[in-house]
């Protein structure tokens, strides 16, 4: 397998999906092995770094790429499996930061209130437990937590021209900011342009469910992902799956409309999988579902709807490319960085 | 510890939270042994049942109860501790109604378009491999289901002079179905009147998170539960917990509201068993917080915010009640019904 | 025509749709002479009362009835038509109440931040000019706005046993909070049960569109109305006929599901009037609908879908029940209070 | 005055804001004489014409420009004056189309339900009646409304690198689709890039406020506006003036928070504009705000806010620009088409 790396210098990093030439062009099967900025742009590096004085509002969310897969067409399905997340700093930060997240007012939805404090913790991340510290900033109380390491951001170029933030997620994908992003998962996604253009970035060395404040444990991250293209089929919303479980994640607001693009595209992507009409894929999933969901706090707000692989009869989707990726990532050996 | 079993009569059903005398006056410390009907008022046993032509638009979630508990007040905290779920039949139902359910318009988000086709759903429960079986009616295609036991409606009479149908999620619980009300988990609700007047019904064999097509596998349920009363302290969103987890219940429209009704109720619950404040629970939450989503199909929504146990340091919410519930609750021996 | 006048003592304020024995009963075709308190329940005097200090909140929005309408039953249209509306003191008052109003979070929709700043506005009222005087507390500006009285809340018992605040609007009608319900206004509501136990209050002697901050021109009001009742065609949600316009009234939450409920019967009201088939009603309404929001404030937001009489042929929408208690409305000679 | 004309090639088109070439460089203070095609692209001519085989997805809602205003920077303030709006053809055509629109769920609100049926309604525009005739098509029923020609879309290019379909309403502008746009109207936009970059188009012969069906009686449109700048002051919200009043455009979902947006920029107008401090502004707008919905069927919902310039005392917004772009209207003579 074709192995690349790749590590951003600061001028390519990407802020958009779309509108950015590739800084590569890959053929599908090749294996990248990444580097990817924190969401701050590296700007917060102690909890004296406020997000209003040091955050630039045009640098956020820097993504790695875009990469350019040779043969990708309109309507295919871009596969990318994540290998490996690896943090590349021993610590992460997470910021309160005026008027962003989930229990404030926002510019998409003001008040006339005032803002929160702003506030920033870091987190040390300690390689070996695997653990990330929380250290409350009012009190003497610390916690040490497993690291999930995810990515909070995994998408294409729009379709219909469109040129979006990274702070986005979309029916390109984009921030979704779902801990389902996870290494073992493969990530389907729609293709809307000649080659893909696909970009990732957005480490979260721990993400809850909801991402309530706005911001995870932000870090910088390692990225191993093996890229590969199915031609046709692409699904109208990211589909993933891991060996534990198929997933569809549907952005929009307000909440339950993204939920409901997760849950029609679950519904269609059972039929496929099971050769049920509509009703009974609706039914099964009614009693089967879970949803976990993503965020509550970005331009859109992000539902999974989620299945257990273990309550179903054994399929496989995209003729069993997760399956096939998962035992190439085997070969790849060990990650180092 | 005192035990009292009861069965409502056909005319004993309640279909209301509020505005209806209690069938009996209990002490806390009581445990009792009720069954409840299913929500379809036992009106659904086979197949060819349609909600349209079989269902009674005024006799729909029948609950068990109300029951005084002496002594009960206004903004005391009310604890009711599921011992045990079983189903009573060895069969449950789900059913599309029309214009019901996650992935249909409503009447209180309507469209010009048509119904969805009505179709039910007859699920064998199998008591001695605790499995629901799940028959396609479209094709052939079946599949065993682990039984999830749970209570979709529990809840107390509601403040501010009200009366609300079994049907509706809020404040004060009610018609919540969210699967974490399973045996071994207390739930705390904010009395409102003298006596509390909680009631309880919905048993559902199994239910996916947001009950997609509006129906779980609903079925009669033989229940036993612990009650007991903390004087004060009544929290103002349901609180459950069980040996894993803190949730909390929030409900409401849109979906994001409910959420952040969850959301700010278990920030202010992390700060009161952490003695942090208001900022370091919102940042902790954020990093540890689970939602999985209760229902969206029901008047309101639910979302639940969830907590796993096993990430904090030990702590006694409501003094030990759950502690002191589940060992109580040992002492009842088996249950047989 | 009979006509009965009616004052309540402030113990026999209604403070729920339901759940209270009627006042008085009348026959259809009754004209009520009714004085109605303000929606403080007469606690806020004075620009130094303020919400939080001088509200009870089991008694806000005092409801003037219910009055029991003899022959009416479930199903059936009882037509109110305000014949007058005229303030019954020289001022009214308009307060930001802590965590109540558009521009704040609210519990329902919390989130951390503070609270705005209460304050209260005392508006006089010049009888003669029929205005108000507007005057900025944090500086020194005057403006005399042109009163226009109406009636924030108008409702019936709800259906399904249930029991709701006098703040609430649902499809039983209840506290719209449109501008649309003034003088010369007919509404109409369907029955939910036996004698419709109507009531109504909460006037305003001046509101704008959507009640930003929560409370408009609150003040105490003479209210003059003819009763009538249509034996069935109850509509799904309030509808209103003046000389000018037909409107309809939903309410819910989010608000594009309030405007929905009001858009269908909106399009089932078209139907009904002129022979359209359901797509040419939704064509017809597309293009002349105008869309005055009500409230955005209350427990349900309240979407007013309004059409332009003027631009229609004529038709007699309940057998001509608008134009019939306007021309007794004439009868009733002028109003003293 | 400079006077430009320019009608483009269907070759110009521009189908987003952003991301386009400009196709004219002019200074501020110039009059554009301009035609722009109808929202369908030509493509709908007949009743048989249906938008399913018909229209093509990625040319919707072409529009004229984009024009380089010369000097434009961002954070400035641009001036479009509407001095005439003159329909280009003797008809104008709406359609339901599937799965868009206010009454039928959408692929960002999916549902199981099927699409309503297709339908294309073609109205007859008398140039001399200023009306438009309204034909159903399911009965013999016929009615001629008076035209209100509007655009309803006018927008800048996004800011943070954005490119946006010219079928979404923002902070840009864009699609917002309000009654409101009309001649003699003059918006207020915040320059995000260099040259502002503004297009215009989806000329609407009449709509109704909410546009429910999703398409208004779309026409070519010949259009005249003077355009001109304010360095600095840029609102975050599309503002606009008339003689008549002060309108600020929210856009988002759900619709309230459209609905907030616009409200908390029109408290900080009032606060500019009469040095009111946040809370008598609130206090004021609550009390003489109107809120026409603009539309609930684009990718955003658009709510309008509006204060009658009457009720107020004269203030001359952004310098009086207003007035001084509508007398030069007047030295613009008769227009031609």
């Amino acid at each position: 397998m074709d192995t690349v790396e790749f590590s951003p210098r600061p001028d390519q990093y990407a802020f958009t999906f779309g509108g950015v030439e590739p800084v590569l062009r890959i053929d599908p099967g090749t294996a990248l092995k990444l580097w990817c900025q924190d969401a701050y742009c590296g700007r917060i590096t102690s909890t004296d770094d406020h997000a209003s004085s040091s955050l630039v509002a045009t640098e956020l969310n820097p993504q790695t790429g875009p990469f350019h897969v040779n043969g990708a067409e309109p309507g295919d399905t871009l596969a990318i499996h994540i290998v490996d997340l690896t943090p590349a700093r021993t610590w992460g930060a997470s910021a309160v930061i005026p008027y962003f997240g989930g229990l404030t007012s926002t510019p998409q939805a003001p008040t006339l209130q005032a803002a929160l404090e702003e506030r920033t913790w870091v987190y040390e991340y300690d390689p070996l437990a695997k653990t990330v510290r929380y250290a409350a900033r009012g009190s003497d109380f610390h916690l040490d937590l497993p690291a999930n390491p995810m990515l909070g951001t995994v998408g294409v170029a729009p379709a219909q021209r469109e040129v979006r933030t990274s702070l986005v997620p979309e029916m390109f994908g984009g921030n979704m900011d779902t801990p389902e992003m996870r290494a073992g998962t493969t990530c389907f996604l729609r293709v809307n342009v000649e080659g893909a253009l696909f970009s990732l970035g957005d480490g979260h060395y721990r993400q809850g469910e909801g991402e309530s404040c706005g911001t995870a444990v932000e870090g910088a991250m390692n990225v191993t992902v093996i890229v590969d293209l199915i031609k046709d089929d692409g699904p109208a919303w990211p589909r993933l799956e891991s060996d534990e479980a198929l997933c569809v994640v549907g952005s929009g607001r307000p909440l339950e409309d993204a939920w409901r693009a997760s849950q029609v595209d679950m519904v269609g992507w059972l039929q496929e999988l099971y050769g049920l009409d509509a009703l009974d894929a609706y039914q099964l999933l009614s009693q089967i579902g879970q949803v976990p969901i993503a965020n509550v706090v970005d331009t859109n707000f992000s539902a999974v709807t989620k299945v257990d692989k273990a309550l179903l009869p054994p399929a496989a989707a995209y003729e069993g490319m997760h399956r096939r990726l998962r035992d190439a990532a085997g070969s790849l050996g060990s990650i180092n960085y």
